[in-house]
C-alpha cells in the first residue's frame, strides 16, 4: 500500500517533499520508494525506500513491490526526444505487474498524453500545463493564480471524500451541511469519472458520488 | 491597456492560446501583443500584435507599448543557466518603463523567484510547481488532480468579484448570497494581498476586500 515515484532525481524529490509536507499537514501517511537507475540522492529525505535500477525493466518494479503497490507515479527523465517513450515504457511494464495500480504520468509533450493514458496511465498530465493555464487565469481574473497557488500550496487542501452521509440531498443542501460538518466548502461533485464544478442547486446526490471539497487546514 | 508577452514561442502560443479560450469563454476581451527576437511563429494565432526584436531591451519594450500596458508575462527562454537572468533583465527594464504594470514571470528555478520579486515581479512561479503539488494531492486525495484541471481548463473558472455588494456580510451569508447571485460558489477572501480560503463562518467582508468564487461556465 505504498507509492512508487519514478523520473529524474531533482523532480522527484520536489515531489517528495511535497508530498511529505502534505501528508504532515492532512494525517495520512503513505511509504514512498524511489527508484532510479543513479546512485541514491543525498537529499533523498530518510524514510524514503530507495532502491537502485532500471525502472523500465520488471525486474526493477518486481523490487519495488509494484504488485502490492497502491499508487505510481512517472516523472520525466532524460530529453524531450526520449522521456516521453520512457515514460510509455513504464508504464505498459507496472501495468502488466498491476492491473489495479493507480498510475500518474507526467510528460514533456501535452500530445502524447493519449498514447500514455490508452497503455494504462490512470492520469496524465504535460508539465508546465498547469501553470500555462494559470497564467491565462491571472491575466482575465486577477488573483486567481494567487488563490491557486494558495489552494495547492498553502494551508488548504481540495479533499475528495466518500459521499454516503449526504447521498439524496440537493446539492444546494449539501453545500451547507458540509460547510457545517467538515468545516469545508463544496464545490462539486465526482461522478463516473467525471467532474461537475458548482453544479446546478438541483443536483441529486447520489450513491457512489464522491464530493470535492475546499477546506482550510488552519480551522479542524 | 493590452498584454504583452515575452517568451520563447512555443510556450508562449501555448499561453496565447489558454488566453484566447479564456476570453472567449468569459467574455472579458484583451489585446495581445507577443515579442521575440526570433521571426513571427506561422501558428501565431490572428488578432495577435507581433513585434520583433530583442525583449530584454527597453527600445524594444517601448515599441510594444509596455508603458500603456497593463500585464506583462514572462516566459522562459534558453537554457536553464541563462532563461532566469534573462527573465530578471526583463523584469527591471519594464518596470522602469511602467511603474503600474502587472508583472507576472515564469521561472526555470523556483530559487529565483525571490530575485525576481524584489527585481519588481508582482508574482513569480516556477514551470512545472504547480503540476508537481497537484501530483502530490492526487496521491493523498485521489480525484483532486483531475478537480484541479477541471477547474482550471474545462467550463469553471476561478474569479476574482469585487465585494461591495457583499460588505458587512459574514462569510457564511456571502457564501449563501454568492451562490444565489453567481451562481458561483464562494471559497475564500482575498484582503492586502492576502488569500483566505474557507475562512471561519464569522469573518466579516470589508470594504476593499476581494471574493474568490468558483463558477461553472455552462450555468449562467
Ligand atoms: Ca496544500
Ligand atoms: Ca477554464
Amino acid at each position: 500500500n505504498h507509492v512508487v515515484i519514478l523520473g529524474e532525481p531533482e523532480r522527484a524529490i520536489n515531489l517528495i517533499k511535497a508530498l511529505i509536507k502534505l501528508m504532515d499537514e492532512s494525517g495520512k501517511f503513505i511509504d514512498i520508494v524511489y527508484v532510479s537507475e543513479f546512485e541514491k540522492p543525498p537529499n533523498l529525505p530518510k524514510d524514503v525506500e530507495f532502491i537502485k535500477g532500471n525502472p523500465t525493466l520488471k525486474d526493477t518494479l518486481i523490487r519495488a513491490n509494484v504488485d502490492k503497490a497502491s499508487s505510481l507515479i512517472i516523472l520525466p527523465q532524460g530529453d524531450s526526444a526520449s522521456a516521453d517513450a520512457r515514460t510509455l515504457m513504464e508504464v505498459v511494464v507496472a501495468r502488466s505487474i498491476n492491473p489495479s495500480l493507480y498510475i500518474v504520468a507526467e510528460l514533456l509533450n501535452e500530445g502524447n498524453a493519449e498514447y500514455v493514458l490508452k497503455a494504462g496511465a490512470d492520469e496524465a498530465i504535460a508539465v508546465g500545463s498547469l501553470t500555462t493555464i494559470a497564467m491565462a487565469n491571472e491575466i482575465i481574473y486577477r488573483g486567481s493564480l494567487k488563490a491557486i497557488m494558495r489552494l495547492l500550496r498553502g494551508n488548504s487542501e481540495i479533499l475528495v471524500i466518500n459521499s454516503s452521509k449526504y447521498t439524496g440531498l440537493s446539492f444546494k443542501d449539501a453545500l451547507i451541511r458540509v460547510r457545517e460538518d467538515e468545516s469545508g466548502i463544496l464545490i462539486g461533485v465526482l461522478r463516473n469519472n467525471e467532474v461537475l464544478i458548482s453544479p446546478s442547486d438541483e443536483l441529486i446526490i447520489k450513491p457512489g458520488d464522491e464530493l470535492i471539497i475546499i477546506k482550510s487546514m488552519n480551522i479542524k
